[in-house]
């Protein structure tokens, strides 16, 4: 009988493969490797110069098939100089592990690989425990999950329920899980007028005074006051840009960004429509042309609270006392895309110091992830 | 005898030299030669990295002694590829020569240099004339006529009544002289917010918000409707940068600018309150700094109307057929230091493509203006 795969020990291996997107660094070959040797079906899906990982222990299409979903990618470490630790090294210094990744997510794909072998070599379920792990979290996302997702439509894979262990607790281990994700687009906004002298503002056609009347309009209300399961929807200016040295110059062009959050009483396309009529009131005013590149990262989306939410939520408290507030806040991660294949939760350690110099994980809490994840599968298959 | 100067030549020859603001770039050594040839005493004042040249045919402390103002740097090219003539080419084509300064103020110098040297040497006057001709219109202006008149002071050179030749025509050859002008300033604003997500605006504290809320506060309403000799006052925001290249990053500091021009119902004092009032709220509303830098160019002044105005309008209306009208109208002009010397007036040709790409001047104006120029020499020491 073999021995229990420690997480802790696993994490510290994924750390040490410096994989910043789109560098595979040698963790989804380990993870490969660990897989492989406890029996999962494993497929490299490459698409695009990045690597991922699929694994599938039992049978392809059965009826319950439970997922996992994670990223091995990391994003660049910042300035090496200002981290206490080798920011690859792994080093444990009183209970926490410092490392780029150890929380974002280097140890939530950790402990959820060790619970899945663990759980199959010992209680083998009647169904199927599927893992797609990407390198391609950080980066653009356009082959990374996605691709995986393609590649398993093609060659009959599917999950029918899937969690993604990013980081979802803000401070303290358990208070949190997220069912949802707000969408987030951005509006590049480039105002062309005509340059002129200062003294002579109505001979000209002020680029600076559109972009200011244009955000001060979009900024004049709030988009909302948030829904049923979603915070208010957010606008924010990026920047604004111009570069125009001279004082006495009235500048011929000018720059802004705008990104905003939104939740589900909106959708990329109806702001797009708000965001292009406001322009062009504004263009008609002054006579300045506006034109908007509109990028849709993600629409908002929902797994309404239900079966599999309460079994996650059960498994969480039973493990950590708490019970998980089903939220929707934060960021985008790869759930966006997932959700179009089957419902999907996400939960995992508290997130405080991602992407951040001295990036750490409490020991513990790896230890504490799997056995919630490994209770998740028992209760799934139970 | 000598030929007369051809100021078309002339002033093709000053665009040719690239004397962006402070670049001396060859035009006042190419003035300096032709003065000197023609039997005025010259003199560089050179301060503060900036070159300037004083040249006076004729005796010092002369009784009568008819001053010309004029500058030969000009403001950048902007964006060079949008031209369709080498901006410092002086290429002529259809009658009009193209290039940076055409009109703001190279012709105006040509035109009145041509018109000193001619007169002097065809009906040399019982009196003097001054040329004082700066590198640093277009700049800060601390070290350019002020730098001259300093320096005039020092060596017991004065004058007794003095046209600047500035582009005073809003589109007729003729139809506008200034008397004065609106005072300027410019306020540098620097915000200094929070750095934070874009996803969590509400933990940030965003400067462009601020900086948005501030200017459009200040773009509202206008600031008067115009006085007595006077057009209304007017705003334009020059600039307003941030660099912020991350979509997902609120930015922690941003900067803009703002140029006034004021009429008499204004100071500099009343607007520094005006604007410090605006930002002071905008920065409790928000928990942004908001740091103001004011620099006042000049207040406004008027030189009423009366017997040297009247000549100036007479040799206009001569040579063009049309009454010049007395305005106040415009930016601000170096005639804002020469008016503490001695009574101004300017006089120019038409401006209206001053700063812009493709700046150029109609060949005839330029003719045109030497001979009004030479008509006030003659009916001054008439």
């Amino acid at each position: 009988m073999s021995e229990p795969v420690d997480p802790v020990a696993l994490t510290a291996a994924l750390v040490r493969c410096p994989s910043v997107t789109p560098e595979e660094g040698g963790a989804l070959v380990l993870l490969e490797r660990l897989l492989s040797d406890a029996g999962f079906e494993c497929a490299r899906v490459d698409r695009g110069g990045v690597s991922n990982l699929f694994a599938r222990w039992g049978l392809r299409g059965a009826n319950r098939s439970f997922g996992f979903n994670g990223h091995t990618d990391v994003v660049p470490v910042g300035d090496a100089a200002a981290w206490t630790h080798d920011p690859f090294g792994a080093v444990v210094v009183d209970g926490w592990m410092y490392g780029r990744g150890t929380t974002d997510m280097k140890s939530g794909v950790a402990a959820f690989a060790a619970a899945a072998v663990d759980f199959v070599r010992e209680t083998p379920p009647d169904g199927a425990v599927i893992l797609t792990i990407t390198g391609d979290e950080e980066g653009a996302s356009v082959d990374g999950t996605v691709a995986l997702l393609d590649w398993m439509a093609q060659h009959g894979e599917r999950m029918t329920h899937c969690l993604v262990g990013e980081p979802t607790c803000p401070n303290e281990m358990g208070e949190m899980m997220k069912i949802g994700r707000r969408g987030s687009m951005t509006a590049h906004i480039s105002a062309t007028g005509v340059q002129g002298h200062s003294a002579y503002p109505h001979r000209a056609k002020n680029p600076m005074t559109a972009l200011v009347s244009l955000l001060a309009r979009l900024e004049d209300k709030p988009l909302d006051a948030g829904s049923d399961h979603f915070d208010a929807s957010t606008l924010a200016i990026t920047t604004i840009d111009c570069g125009n040295p001279a004082t006495n110059v009235i500048p011929a062009r000018g720059t802004a960004t705008v990104n905003i959050r939104f939740n589900d009483l909106h959708s990329g396309a109806s702001l797009s429509r708000w965001l292009q009529d406001h322009a062009q009131a504004v263009a008609g005013e002054t006579g300045v042309r506006l034109d908007l590149k509109l990028q849709i990262s993600g629409e908002s989306f929902l797994t309404p609270p239900g079966e599999f939410s309460a079994l996650v939520a059960k498994a969480v408290a039973t493990e950590t006392g708490r019970v998980p507030v089903a939220s929707t806040s934060g960021g985008t991660s790869d759930a966006r895309f997932v959700k179009d294949h089957c419902p999907v939760v996400e939960f995992g350690l508290v997130g405080r110091t991602m992407h951040q110099v001295d990036e750490r994980v409490e020991v513990a809490q790896i230890h504490q992830l799997k056995t919630i994840y490994t209770r998740i599968l028992r209760d799934y298959f139970a």
